[in-house]
């Protein structure tokens, strides 16, 4: 076990709050990102290279529960490991504890390896062989669910253009800022009397500086909605990522 | 010289950077701020309550010059200290050192402290009597100069709304959005060819969620531009914030 799972400790910072004085989305989907590749690194199998051409995670699928938001001042800690390898993916869970070591999230992401060049993704197995087995374990008691996410009828939409400072390391919209499209897409006022309790992203395709995202919302039960994300790619719109996301009563 | 200088250590997190893996303006500003409040907390001046009223640090002024930027997995610290205090404004220094300990940068910060309820400045010697007195310190050996910020002629103007996701604690953009914002006014294709060595921000009023921002540039020399920043307030334009920005080749 000792090997499998990596504890990583924050602080939240002033400037790492949102306008209610909690963890930023911003923040928060940046650590679990970083949190994931420091464990990849820590094993080495943070990037690879065959032949000369780098491979990379590129994250596919994220999930998160949160119970209750780090606020101000508030220690807090992420643990993760991998749950499961497959072909072509791996499943990747996350606690997140305050400073008492209560849980208050649950973290499930979904990482491809691809070719930096074809874009493609590759097959786990013929680049790492068994070397995941050791690493693999089952520390969750939680089981998270993916859903099926589809918008049929927006009952809202909006345009979000892209800009330099929207930019990953790969020159492709940031996977957290999708996150912060979605949640600019309500009114202040159901932040003021709600909080997000579970988000789940679907990343199906990248963003460029200067696109025009289209941004569609719909309410799929109380306060749970489902937004896609658009392009428009080779005179048609493209989906980009799909969001599920669900508010609790504050 | 000891109790008025304090250093804070970092490392460019591989999500910190910008599409060019350098450190990105959302984390070094912020850092800025946060290192600034901790220098200020270590001493017990971060804020002040008086007859139950909060009394807050606002940002006046910003000046950073960068020689180069840290690089994904860099280390990198900052330095600051209290270089002056007048009625109403304190000026904190920083330097930023690279891991080796040479001075890659340099910034200045303008802050006053406001009541909370009027929004108005104190008088700092009203609340602090001599304290600040025992923190003033001669560290810089280098002067920042501020400049006169105008713009009379665009040369270009874009609009942009303002979300949930753009505001501070305290329900206000957050100051280094600003930044953001005038960096995304111009094209990619500038900082491919240059990087900014240079950044001043003069903060004026505050802007709120919801809000259309007008951005106006205009070229002052080659590779150096005005901005302002301005948002309708009361049936008029109204400058919420200017900025001069100077770019060098890369």
């Amino acid at each position: 076990m000792d090997n499998k799972v990596d504890t990583f400790s924050f602080k939240v910072d002033p400037f790492d709050t949102d306008c209610f004085n909690q963890l930023s989305w911003k923040v928060l989907g940046k650590q679990i990102l970083s949190v994931a590749t420091s464990h990849a690194r820590n094993r080495g199998f943070d990037k690879y290279d065959k032949d000369g051409i780098p491979y990379l995670w590129v994250l596919s699928r994220m999930v998160v529960e949160i119970d209750r938001y780090p606020r101000v001042g508030e220690e807090y800690s992420f643990s993760t490991w991998i749950k499961n390898y497959y072909r072509y993916f791996t499943d990747r869970y996350f606690y997140i504890y305050d400073a008492d070591g209560n849980v208050i999230g649950r973290v499930l992401t979904i990482w491809a390896m691809i070719n930096s060049e074809t874009r493609q993704p590759a097959d786990l197995k013929s680049l790492f062989g068994n070397e995941f087995d050791q690493y693999v374990c089952d520390a969750n008691e939680f089981e998270i669910q993916r859903s099926r996410i589809r918008v049929n009828h927006p009952c809202s939409n909006m345009v979000r253009h892209t800009y330099y400072t929207d930019l990953d390391t790969n020159g492709h919209i940031n996977s957290i800022r999708y996150i912060e499209y979605v949640l600019d897409a309500f009114p202040l006022s159901v932040f003021q009397q709600n909080y997000v309790s579970r988000i789940e992203m679907e990343y199906n395709a990248e963003s460029y500086c200067d696109d025009d995202l289209y941004v569609n919302l719909e309410e799929v039960q109380p306060r749970q909605y489902n937004a896609e994300i658009s392009r428009m790619t080779d005179g048609k719109m493209k989906c980009v990522c799909r969001s599920n996301i669900q508010f609790s009563q504050s």
